[in-house]
């Protein structure tokens, strides 16, 4: 059932996003951008901003604010191209496809990068419909908690090989942004002070098991259901949550994270689906 | 006297982005933040919002619009460090000192121009004074004007080598950020449409000017002077104006701009520093 839904979603947004993609000139930058865009995957994050919006508002229009959650995968991608490079993780495989650098280049992976991340923002500023004050907020929130006190942050504790706190890598690369998206979907759907706190605890909780999920993935997966390489975290001294806890406590902490998202969401009204999505994640093979 | 001034702004401005360097784990990714941001510098983008905000508005007080002029500062830096990357220009050196990776690495420089560049926009959703209606115009032009329609654009045009249109690059890559950079002081200092258009059109001009000075320079300069090894751009086959048309020509077509660009400020009431600062640029000996 939710699994359906969110095809559906994903499909949607697959679609949203291409009417977004940008054209101009130098066209290898467009093309290294449209490239990563459209190199699929879960589209969660928009999907976030889309259902937490819903679950205080359930009659919104997404259309009144679809800027935000492509924003999102805008942002999303950025930083899925910059942690490939050779500098950083080295990939080059993502999704199945060669990485955006092994394609285009280094500089222009770079770049793409680049003007991903700062389209983004140019695309929040575009939207009609939000009052400027709660455009300002979401811009806010989102530069906050992908930028130095958050996604940025995690990625560089993540390569630092004298950091070792896997909570404060999980935390900051992966579940600050996921709590953004909840946020900032409940501002998007004027829910009150209490329910957008609820809807960022919910968003950190269902990060962090997303993480730990992915981890676990990692070290027992399948190379070939992945659709990139398994066990790269143990080839590349990655810090996880099996390698500090094992497979079995690990899986126990990803749960609980999901339980507490789930109890976050006790005073949100239409949390079906939110609730959903947080089983979901624990129950991901791929 | 118009070098006098600009000291004592440069001064203020070293201070003011002091202020707002930003502290927290991990220590390594903000050490390479403060380190490419107190490296020096003309500062010549933070002073122009100033000075344009000024021109329209003249007893305006900056602190109250002080996040935007040092979130373009942090733009400028964000770009350099990237520029300099062993993957785009390669410089060793910047300013005279060590460019960020040769310091930090090359993913911490990586890493720290992306968190740059993201906690600039968090910078202008901070600012308290103005309305939201202008932070988000001033999102909206900056990130315009830096991103895949501007800067961006222009520096993947630079390291394309089948690109050879050196007046796309040098507007892309440096002009239409200063041209931002007055456009958003009108835009905070409330001009009418028309004068933001006049300051846009002022900001262009001496923007080109800027960088066909700086060919100029490279072309004829010593290294002890430039702080940074002159013939760069040939060493690189960077196309440049005096490559294309000559140092002569160069220079006069960096005089024409100038004179463009004093043309605009005509209907600009405190246009005085403007109009020293586009005739300082081409008196420029580093």
């Amino acid at each position: 059932m939710i699994l359906e839904y969110l095809q559906k979603q994903v499909d949607f947004f697959n679609k949203k996003i291409g009417d977004f993609i940008p054209s101009g000139e130098p066209k290898i930058l467009f093309d290294a951008m449209r490239y990563s865009l459209t190199a699929g995957g879960k589209r969660i994050r928009p999907i976030l901003v889309v259902e937490s919006a819903k679950s205080v508002k359930p009659g919104i229009d997404i259309n009144t604010f679809i800027e935000i959650p492509v924003a999102c995968e805008f942002i999303h991608t950025y930083s899925l191209i910059h942690d490939d490079l050779p500098a950083m993780d080295d990939d080059d495989f993502r999704r199945g496809k060669p990485t955006c650098h092994k394609v285009f280049g280094e500089a222009m992976a770079i770049l793409a990068g680049d003007g991903l991340l700062t389209h983004a923002f140019n695309l929040i500023s575009l939207n009609k419909f939000l009052e400027s004050e709660k455009l300002i907020r979401i811009i806010n929130i989102l530069s906050e908690k992908v930028g130095i006190y958050g996604m940025v942050a995690g990625q560089a504790a993540d390569m630092d090989k004298n950091f070792r706190d896997v909570e404060f890598i999980h935390t900051h690369k992966t579940a600050k942004f996921i709590e953004a998206c909840c946020e900032i979907g409940g501002v998007i759907g004027s829910a009150d002070e209490s329910q957008i706190k609820y809807l960022r605890d919910y968003g950190y909780a269902i990060g962090m098991a997303f993480q730990i999920w992915d981890d676990v993935l990692d070290e027992i997966g399948e190379e070939e259901k992945l659709g990139k390489k398994a066990h790269k975290d143990k080839e590349k001294d990655k810090i996880t949550y099996p390698l500090v806890y094992g497979v079995e406590r690990s899986k126990e902490m990803a749960r609980n994270y999901v339980e507490k998202a789930i109890t976050s969401l006790k005073d949100i009204p239409n949390r079906d689906i939110l609730v959903n999505i947080a089983k979901f994640i624990i129950s991901r093979e791929v």
